[in-house]
């Protein structure tokens, strides 16, 4: 299938437009027109190969919205015109313990990413989201409510799924204390689905100025972290942190905050390990945890979810010629809250 | 109440024999002939002041087991004879959270100290089990069943509990994997434990000749650990692996061990804080967590399961005169596996 889209060519390239082939449609493959490709930190990372050896030319993208235009003969999940979304991965094993469970994001024998690498045939690149179009076996795309605004839907396949998970699985809800340390592209999903889920949420930032915004998104409370002293009141109460932050940050002291029983939750990856005491941990019975975006069922249980109570992501919408512009206010933390690529641009 | 034992008188000082007087029986008291005394490693921390200001004089010990020689008279859970066993504090303030569920050892006020501190008057010295006899609040000691080799009770209190508690809590048993790094005082006690409950159990060691204790104990597998690439085809094995070990050690790679949803205890405070990469975390949902003794009626459930299963700790017993060349010996772990004191020798 012939497509067009952005690609870097090398780590030290930017995002050019770039013409492709992707493979032919398969048996059990969804052809899907992209409306909308949003703009993830990883990207960044793999692009300029800050994350280990990256595969050239990449397109990147796992944020991915869009409708569906073909169907291989096989499929039956999907029907041509429905909304579709594509996050993180594209296939898996499909036979190790974890994805037997539907958590393929932990398949043990390693996921197919989304784009920079190859296809489980060892041979097919697998070009991702910065493009009008795309190829994925039904089993790994999910359906997209039509009441959402699909604008905000493309960053709720990484960013959304990566917050939600987590706050299922150790059980935000109605009576817990939640806390969500940054708010940026992750963070402020972690606000709208905590609030959502009833739990009582409190939002740890550098950033004085978005506390109107946080509070706006469902907050209970805002804390400015700039001084960490801040944290030392707030010393055993909560039952469930999740960092968003990539940057080093003092972890036992928000691992201080935690209620016993209770869990710090680590989904970013940081340049270098976390300095943890065992004191702390000892203290109150207390975990620290590490969680990635979530399996096929929840992905389509988020979105369902999102359907249900109207979430989706804060977003600027851009034209493709600016996605330079936008990786470097990426970096910069200069986004409310996740760039989207309009597809019809590329 | 007059008593005699074995105190230290200032950091540097060795252990010595100390007459003191004990507080008067009060109403919720028993009075306790002692018949052996654990010795600690944190005994040995604290007489040296390694964890921060000590209290002096200081007569250490936190593993006690004795018999009943007296009663206030508000007792009814005691009657003169019984065994008796007494643990690593011997008060709470009972009105937290964590005290109402009984976990008095994560007291949100800071539960009493056996030895090291005041009472929770602020002015009683508390001074610990290296004595002939000790008063406690009947609300704090527990039963010791009477099939139980005594010799080997006394280190249950502190040792014994501070394993089967994480044992209990993350749910080994049958079809559990388990790991128990270090084969030390509180790792042969992990190893019966586990063993027990049903589990099967890895200890992980850099003693070679430790290992044939190791399968005596009930471990089902030995992994010598001196070369860490030893720990490598176990990747993603373990369910729950509890470290034992204060000296530093590379944490991450025991992190890896788990399966999806594991969960690495420690239970030692290292002086160094652990590093901890953050993709091993989010590799498999993995989790690192801290746990210490457990409460009261745990420490009931715990003797009376070692009463189901003949189960005590292997022990040296030594006379009191003999207590400094034991501090040494801990230090240096040449113990197989915990030395306590025959305490008609104090």
């Amino acid at each position: 299938m012939k497509s067009r889209g952005l690609a870097v060519k090398d780590p030290k390239s930017a995002l050019e437009p770039f013409e492709f082939e992707r493979r032919e449609l398969r048996d059990n493959d969804v052809a899907i027109e992209i409306a909308y490709a949003g703009i993830c930190h990883s990207d960044i990372h793999q692009a300029r190969e800050e994350w280990g050896p990256s595969l050239y030319p990449m397109v990147p993208g796992h944020e991915i919205v869009g409708s569906v235009t073909g169907l291989g003969r096989a499929v039956t999940k999907f029907k041509v015109g429905d909304l579709i979304g594509v996050g993180v991965f594209i296939d898996s094993c499909r036979t190790c313990p974890s994805c037997l469970k539907g958590l393929q994001q932990y398949c043990e024998n390693g996921n197919t990413g989304t784009y920079n690498g190859y296809e489980r045939d060892g041979k097919t690149i697998a070009f991702g989201g910065y493009s009008n179009n795309f190829l994925i076996d039904a089993d790994f795309a999910v359906h997209v409510p039509k009441n959402l605004d699909l604008t905000g839907v493309a960053p709720l396949m990484c960013a959304g799924i990566t917050l939600y998970s987590p706050l299922k699985h150790w059980k935000a809800g109605k009576g817990t204390k939640v806390g969500i340390i940054g708010l940026g592209g992750l963070g402020h999903m972690g606000v709208k689905f905590a609030k959502a889920l009833g739990a009582d949420v409190t939002v740890f930032s550098h950033s004085p100025n978005k506390e109107s915004d946080a509070i706006a998104m469902g907050a209970d409370k805002f804390v400015v972290t700039k001084d960490i002293s801040a944290l030392k009141p707030l010393s055993r109460t909560f039952d469930l942190i999740l960092n968003t932050v990539s940057a080093e940050l003092d972890i036992s002291a928000y691992l201080n905050l935690l209620r016993l029983d209770g869990t710090l939750v680590v989904i970013g990856l940081p340049g270098k390990p976390y300095s943890v005491g065992a004191g702390v941990l000892l203290g109150a019975r207390r975990s620290m945890a590490g969680s990635q975006v979530g399996g096929i069922p929840e992905i389509q249980e988020m979105l369902d979810f999102c359907g249900t109570h109207n979430i989706t992501s804060d977003v600027e919408v851009i034209n493709a010629d600016y996605a330079n512009t936008a990786y470097e206010r990426t970096i910069a933390s200069d986004v409310k809250y996740r760039f989207v690529i309009d597809a019809r641009t590329f």
